[in-house]
């Protein structure tokens, strides 16, 4: 599977569509509005730049990207307004796969023009949008060319499924799993973990080439508060359940299950640490948990599931039986309601030099 | 008709779709490339800046966007070899309305990579691509952030259609056509050129913003080498031809018809250097005449014609028709086929300043 042509949020503005089932990741992004908010004034009150480039990397076709944006413009404003200076431009890229529905993201973009010229005044609030189409495990703007970086919610998933998941034979060594469980030998934990750290560590290379020097960097990735094996993922091992009930239901072959394994990874924060370290560009400024209960109910978390992992699901197990397998999901998800607390880790950086 | 909401070429890669039947405007590309290759090298020789920013104005979605901007790396490219110097960063913005199919253009856009770096030495051709979604009857980018802008065959579509096309009694002037015709009184071509000059004129007005002093400008638009009134513009000829007809047969009401103006203008030479000269802040080049034959065959020209004009002909028809339209349309430019020359005017300005 190659994950970045087949990975997207699922498109459009229906019933299954992302743009309507990512309530969770609204969650996220508020409560790590302040992380943001510090350091885009930071950066601003630095020079006071006439014009501002921000990318908001993963952004998803949801209405979440406008939100952030917004957010961000309205920070700066509240400061500009104290100050008594008149507002920056802004140019806002906003980044995900190829695969990703850019026209249904562009198709908001009207009203959000016209929002922001009736709140703003017009000749104030000078905001420039583009999309960018593109992996952020490689370069995607030119050299210095950003003062500000966001992406929630993004960075957990891998380049592609890690390598080393079957021995010399070609046989799967995570049978009967499709992520790190209790039951996966350490060599599954390890090839996992050495993915994560190259390509997190392309991610920070890769940007501190498009940063400027004292530009800001905020990112939230799903992650574990502990050194401990990332079992604890939880609806990943849900989804196991789920997929081994249907190979016992004759519905999906068992063959398909033993070599599926989700390009997704979550980190410690010794870990992330370790390769802000190694990488050298960046300076982290602040590190923090956000814990919160990420499903109400089993309904709301299979939408929310099957919107993110969908094209992933139907390339590996056919897209006629995710009608089924939500089903099924969904029932484990309310019989699992407690104790599904999940972390965030949000860190926010600064490139030096 | 909201045209900045309707107006879109056929989207995907289907047998309609722009992507292709976008052989003529490909003609027209290849007959302008001497002209943006001769400014796009005075400009990189003015200064040999590290990085260009280049926007293509109303892009589309099908393969010629990407054929104009590999075209222009190459030039620099050569250049560069010759006088041994590194190639510079390229970014390039493509801009097309909200409601173009942006998803299919981006979709091009791994296998444009990989070419690039086959073909070129990885390390040399740095190209970075974003997609903008917008008018550019208005602002699209951030002040003196642009090198070089280029829009062919673009920007004789109107922002809107002409006001001042029906009587104070909202009674249509122009009934039976749908646009400047042989019959049409002259206020319907006072109507058309006042739009075309109030949109033309807002164009230059919000480039002049954005581009850099010296700054380059190459466009191409549909035009006509005398002053003459328009009417030479044959396809819409042809097109309320059709659609007269569908009137007879009772498939279309005979309001619709005379409702119906397409926001579309063929400028004369003069109307377009009289407007730069207004809006001022460009010196004007060169201004060339290029003439081909538009279509080869009726298929041909029907195919083309669909591409382009299905979004506007559905929203005011209906979609259920346009098989049949574009059937008898066909039969029309079948017919029609000798003296079928139409003209484009390449204009070619530098950013005063």
């Amino acid at each position: 599977m190659e994950v970045q042509q087949v990975l997207h949020m699922n498109g459009g503005v229906g019933d299954t569509s992302y743009a309507n089932n990512s309530v969770v990741q609204r969650t996220i992004i508020t409560k790590e509005m302040h992380i943001v908010e510090d350091a885009i004034l930071d950066l601003y009150c630095m020079s006071y730049p006439k014009k501002l480039s921000i990318t908001d990397l993963g952004c998803s076709s949801g209405p979440n990207t406008l939100f952030v944006i917004s957010h961000i413009i309205d920070t700066i404003e509240m400061k500009c307004c104290q100050l008594n200076h008149p507002l920056p431009e802004f140019q806002m890229f906003l980044n995900d796969l190829p695969g990703n529905d850019f026209n249904t993201l562009f198709s908001y973009l009207p009203d959000f023009y016209e929002k922001l010229k009736e709140e703003k005044h017009a000749s104030l609030a000078q905001c420039f949008m583009a999309g960018v189409a593109g992996s952020f495990y490689g370069r995607l703007f030119p050299s210095k060319s950003l003062d500000f970086i966001h992406s929630s919610n993004s960075l957990h998933w891998l380049s592609q499924v890690p390598q080393g998941l079957q021995n010399e034979m070609g046989i799967s060594l995570n049978k009967g799993n499709i992520y790190i469980a209790k039951t996966s030998p350490p060599s599954v934990f390890r090839a996992y973990l050495a993915q994560f750290q190259r390509d997190f560590y392309l991610f920070l290379k890769s940007r501190s080439e498009e940063v400027i020097g004292g530009g800001r960097m905020v990112l939230t990735v799903t992650g574990r508060g502990s050194l401990d094996p990332p079992e604890c993922y939880s609806q990943w091992e849900l989804m196991t359940q789920t997929l081994n009930d249907m190979v016992s239901q004759g519905v999906i072959e068992q063959e398909k299950v033993d070599s599926f394994n989700i390009p997704c990874y979550a980190p410690s924060i010794h870990e992330l640490e370790a390769i802000v370290e190694i990488e050298g560009s960046f300076s982290l400024d602040r590190l923090e948990i956000i814990e919160f209960d990420i499903f109400t109910s089993g309904r709301n978390g299979a939408k929310c599931i099957r919107a993110v992992t969908e094209s992933l699901l139907a390339d590996q197990f056919g897209a006629v039986i995710m009608d089924d397998l939500f089903r099924i999901y969904e029932q484990k998800v309310d019989e699992h309601l407690s104790n599904k607390k999940v972390n965030h880790l949000a860190l926010s950086m600064t490139r030096k030099g």
